[in-house]
């Protein structure tokens, strides 16, 4: 048998799991393989989450975002090519075109290929030049660069700070730039987290206005006004309004970054990401893994495109299994995340997974739903806090399809407990009667996630 | 339809959930009910798990233990009489007899009984008088009059204390006399949280010793002297030591509190807990619930005395909906349970759900078990603490069957996904690759359990 090139594009979470997998599965199979990794960027293996963070002062430098650096990975047997942009793929020859660092064009043949591009932030037209850079004092949070890049804006000493986008990466946002002294506007198309049902998002924003942020609602940021060095000093909303603006975080998404794999007609979806069967596979020899990727909802069956660090290293373990001749599924997705916004006396930790209300309608699952308030730990201990579980079920078949919870420390990681559940398609009486742990400082009598779905059974 | 008096012996947690739910349900079912509840001693539904954390000092009065008044529970329609205590059970003639708050005999007839007497503290004879009393000093920590009496003695300003017993109750007091600045000696006759394997229960050991108690493995107290004034000053141990002593807490376990009732003939355990079944019956027109009952475990369908409060609250719920005419049942155990030793700098979360090694050994079921160390979030951020997860699985199912947790803060409530998963009957290989949450405050990129699972998975 002779020896297989493995050709890995993108050595982030998804295409470095798959990279060593492959390496760790061909040795288990006797396959003979070389794994090479061409990579964009000069980063590698470094954790975007953990960017905002940084940024907020909790982490001391980038070194300590990244997981393991591009020589590591090289010593474990990985060819990785950095500064090294793909720009078309032929799937008949079995081939990528590429531009190296020095911007000398390339070509390097595959017997196997990952597609793991991730995916790339969306910047709009108004805050973007014509080469793609952003106007000064405007960025997104996407890469190690773009957190350099605010610790350098925020060397400036701005005083006013304007957030456009009001999910996951904007409220984290809103927490690093409160706690490094700014003040903060957030403004965002619908509520604040709206990947909650709105009654728990009016939670999240509550907290972020005890916390002093300017939290602006059913409105988005359409346009700003620099000054003479190019640096913005104003926003513009589409409901008419104007902010003053030091400095523009644009937290508006990310989308899949699949354009030489679309221009070589591998299908994507709605939102432009691969679509790849269980084991990876996207079309014969080509496989793709992480933020590229749509992957189903396992509630729903439908596609999602749902760019999360956990997705990805599975989804490359998985992929790597798969290229180095093992057996591997990835069985999709509950939607499960989870946040907080922490500063001076506010923590609020926000978690979700199934399907919300408006998804659940969508999937056309006729649903009961149910608030409950109670506190993290026995109400006479000084560790209580406040915490509120939504719990939604399916009326006919009484299984839990979703959760959301907005709490005080220790409420959030209690989405496990749920999300479990649903993966098992346990019924909110399982889900009430169960043995879950309890001690003054853990929990009330019966866990409180237990009550929440056992009040809801009583409903049904 | 005749009026039915519904009698409940007992009003801790099992106690008033039944009489609460009785008469909630009969409501539901249109049963004519009176609900009449005998009580023993003073006290009524109240916190025993919260007494070590008033003796620590972080709960200010008994009052706040204390989930609803005798008073509460009269307006709600329940006829509670405290300070009244049940003799003798006659199942024939369907009464008790009892002696009330003056010394008064009585008798009370039933048409439905449920007995909910508790537990007791095990009190060796080597620490009691022939009356039963404790030697000054000395003492057990199982109701709000034993948490006062901790109270008046830690007023006189002792220096040395001892425990004995290594197990929850015994941690908890550890933690609650170390805050208090005194010198404690902790004598377990096993290891410390021997519920756990000795692996993980000896990293709580650390963690005691880390805080200054001095830990005492593999003996037991077997004896004190007392000066002249009746009061500890010195225990002696079963292997011959001695250890200076102004207070010695007994954290030895409880039994079942089922003198009367299997004086009546109703069938008890091992130890001595009644036998109910998952309706909570246990003779026609009688129930029971709560800690004076042995409960089935889930996994190996054994009886065992598992005396804790979530129990309790659940079987009480059952309980009292089938004596109010519905229907409901108590599922069996896991043996999910979480306690914490916290001072100064160290916090150790500790938590256990399935079989142990022993337990699975016993039970004959072939397993392979696998300690995974990470943190509890991304390991750049301040809050990451670390963890370790031990799991257990049945090598020929692949399912997990057990789960031990130490960690520090954030680490121990991560057992209630693990709780799901074994209720659930899922493998390991499940629990690898399910959708849990991750942020960078709240999990490593691969939630630490899921590392483990998998790691466990690739082993098996």
């Amino acid at each position: 048998m002779s020896r297989e090139r493995i050709l890995v594009i993108g050595a982030d979470a998804a295409g470095m799991s798959a990279a060593h997998q492959a390496l760790r599965t061909a040795r288990t199979t006797g396959r003979d393989v070389d794994v090479m990794v061409l990579e964009r960027t000069q980063h590698t293996s470094y954790s975007a989450c953990g960017i905002p963070y940084w940024i907020a002062g909790d982490v001391g430098s980038a070194d300590d975002l990244v997981a393991r650096s591009a020589e590591a990975h090289r010593e474990m047997g990985v060819d990785l090519r950095m500064g090294t942009t793909v720009t078309a793929l032929d799937l008949a020859s079995r081939t990528v075109q590429n531009v190296g660092p020095d911007g000398d064009e390339g070509a390097h043949a595959f017997d196997r290929l990952v597609i793991a591009t991730g995916a790339r932030p969306v910047l709009p037209s108004w805050a973007t030049a014509a080469d793609g850079t952003c106007c000064g004092g405007v960025g997104p949070v996407k890469d190690l660069d773009d957190g350099e890049a605010w610790l350098e804006r925020l060397a400036r000493e701005p005083g006013q700070i304007v957030i456009a986008g009001g999910g996951y990466l904007g409220v984290e946002m809103a927490e690093a730039m409160v706690r490094r002294g700014l003040e903060v506007t957030l403004v965002t198309r619908s509520t604040v987290m709206s990947t909650l049902d709105p009654d728990m998002g009016a939670r999240v924003a509550r907290s972020l206005i005890e916390a002093g942020v300017r939290v602006v609602e059913g409105t988005s940021v359409e346009g700003l006004v620099a000054d003479g060095d190019g640096w913005v000093r104003e926003v513009s909303t589409s409901d008419g309004r104007r902010f003053p603006c030091d400095l523009l975080v644009l937290a508006l998404g990310v989308e899949p970054a699949t354009g030489f794999a679309a221009a070589a007609g591998l299908p994507v979806g709605t939102s432009g990401g691969l679509l790849a069967d269980p084991s990876g596979l996207v079309a014969p020899g080509v496989w793709a893994a992480g933020d590229c990727c749509e992957v189903r909802h396992r509630l729903t069956n439908d596609w999602t495109h749902l760019p999360l660090g956990t997705h990805a290293n599975k989804q490359g373990r998985v992929v790597g299994t798969n290229v180095g001749g093992g057996s591997a599924r990835f069985d999709g997705v509950l939607g499960t995340a989870i946040t907080r916004f922490a500063h001076g006396d506010q923590h609020v930790e926000i978690a979700r997974t199934g399907l919300n209300l408006a998804e659940a309608e969508q999937a056309g699952i006729d649903v009961e739903m149910l608030v409950t308030e109670g506190t993290t730990a026995s109400g006479y201990m000084p560790e209580a806090e406040p915490i509120a579980v939504k719990v939604i079920a399916d009326r006919s078949t009484r299984r839990l399809v979703g959760a959301q919870i907005v709490g005080g420390r220790g409420a959030g990681k209690r989405i496990d407990t749920l999300a479990t559940a649903i993966w098992a398609s346990m019924t909110v009486d399982d889900v009430a009667w169960m043995d879950l742990s309890y001690a003054p400082p853990f929990s009330i009598g019966w866990e409180i996630v237990q009550v929440a779905a056992r009040r809801l059974a009583d409903r049904l």
